[in-house]
């Protein structure tokens, strides 16, 4: 069971990431695989060639792992990213982005996580993006501190 | 010589690039063998913990390979990028990041860069960054569109 | 269905690419969705902490993605790697490697490629790998020559 | 003061790390910096192209990150690698690849190297090495073990 609500993680993230909010980051459903968040469209997005810019993916998959991490073992402040790669796949429309957060490993000092992230209008359900075509794909490492 | 100027580059974040806005990125200076760009802290850089958002030096590093590019290219609307690896080494302190951005390779369909960001106050001019800590390091990989 | 058969490919390692051979790279099966290919233990994988060697697993997770590349667009000698990023998630036990290879892009100059390795013994069946915990991730670029 | 010399090294690596005696690793020097290591090329090298196969430059990073770890704290058996990122650059021509790895940070539980990879003739001082095009460049972390 998740150590943490969906509305635990908007309210630590409307008072404590500011970026997120920037961002318009929804945590949308945390299950016993992973959780699923996503990147509520803005025009400030947009980058040149009518595509979303790739800051707005790369946060997007950062957060979705540090949610993934306080679902597991509670709002701990200090687990931090150590690294993050990502594949930038296809150039999204202007819309939303919807992230799929998996953890790879959950160790005690080290967390890595993978994520999915598929373009989305603003009103698909989430149920049948793993049918689509990933957009970009991240994995990252984050740090957790000792108790 | 550079294909554009600091100018033009601030110019066009500011017209084309929102993100860029955001975060407060001002490009320094450009020189033979790479540019400086900073990122001007506000507080929505801020984290849990006190310390600086990982997005905010992930936007960094893409915007500076991205201005690397158009500094050698000239203003080429669609460069993507196609990835991103980022390794956090420090966790800074509230203030600027200052970035040194420089090529690995530039081909004709393809540009990695690498950059090298430090922490700064306010008011540090950029000559000694080289001296100091790196708090974060990134390479990153262009796709060059046909001309 | 496959431009090169498991026979062809192995033909090819044995002619031209010695390092599989090294490293007892054996392609075990290629199907719609990707492949399955397999490093055959030797003395020669170990290391400190009698685990198996990361450049083993760097290499399967790249020869595995090249494999897949020949059987989508046939035997293209000049597919070179262009980047390659691997998590090593558990220290696997003496035995062979199995590795899933499937694409996330298959694009006309660029293929992004995903590796989940799984540690085995040298008798167990393929089907239930899945199942099992990932050993080491990898992503990978290949850029395509043009035609 | 490095805490191995090059001899420690090269007998550990014969005596324990059967991978590297297969791609003719040699240590060639300790500095205050970092260090310099050579892979000697053989014939299993070669890839098609004519070029040298991607494993030989993705081994030759890991040891070397490994030697830099083991220079600074002694020789930790379980130093291990947890991700690797290498950009390939330029297709090196048969010959020696020649590695120059740096710490970007040393901490008590991660350690973060980077290494620019060179093209060499066998006869080539090290010296002027660094005004040369770089042919492949990784960054690496690697978990230290609690003493």
């Amino acid at each position: 069971m998740s150590k943490i609500t969906v509305q635990d993680f908007q309210q630590l993230a409307s008072e404590r990431l500011p970026f997120a909010e920037l961002m318009g980051l929804q945590l949308q459903s945390i299950d016993a695989d992973g959780l699923w968040m996503r990147a509520c469209y803005n025009d400030s997005f947009l980058r040149p060639g009518g595509t979303i810019a790739g800051p707005v993916m790369m946060g997007l998959a950062d957060a979705a792992i540090y949610a993934l991490i306080l679902s597991r073992i509670g709002p701990v402040e200090l687990a931090v990213t150590t690294s993050l790669n990502i594949n930038f796949l296809r150039k999204p429309a202007p819309g939303d982005i919807v992230a799929r957060a998996t953890p790879l490993k959950f160790g005690k000092r080290l967390v890595i996580g993978e994520v999915a992230m598929y373009s989305a209008s603003q009103h698909t359900d989430i149920e049948n993006f793993t049918d689509r075509e990933i957009v970009a794909h991240a994995t990252a490492t984050y740090s957790i501190p000792p108790i």
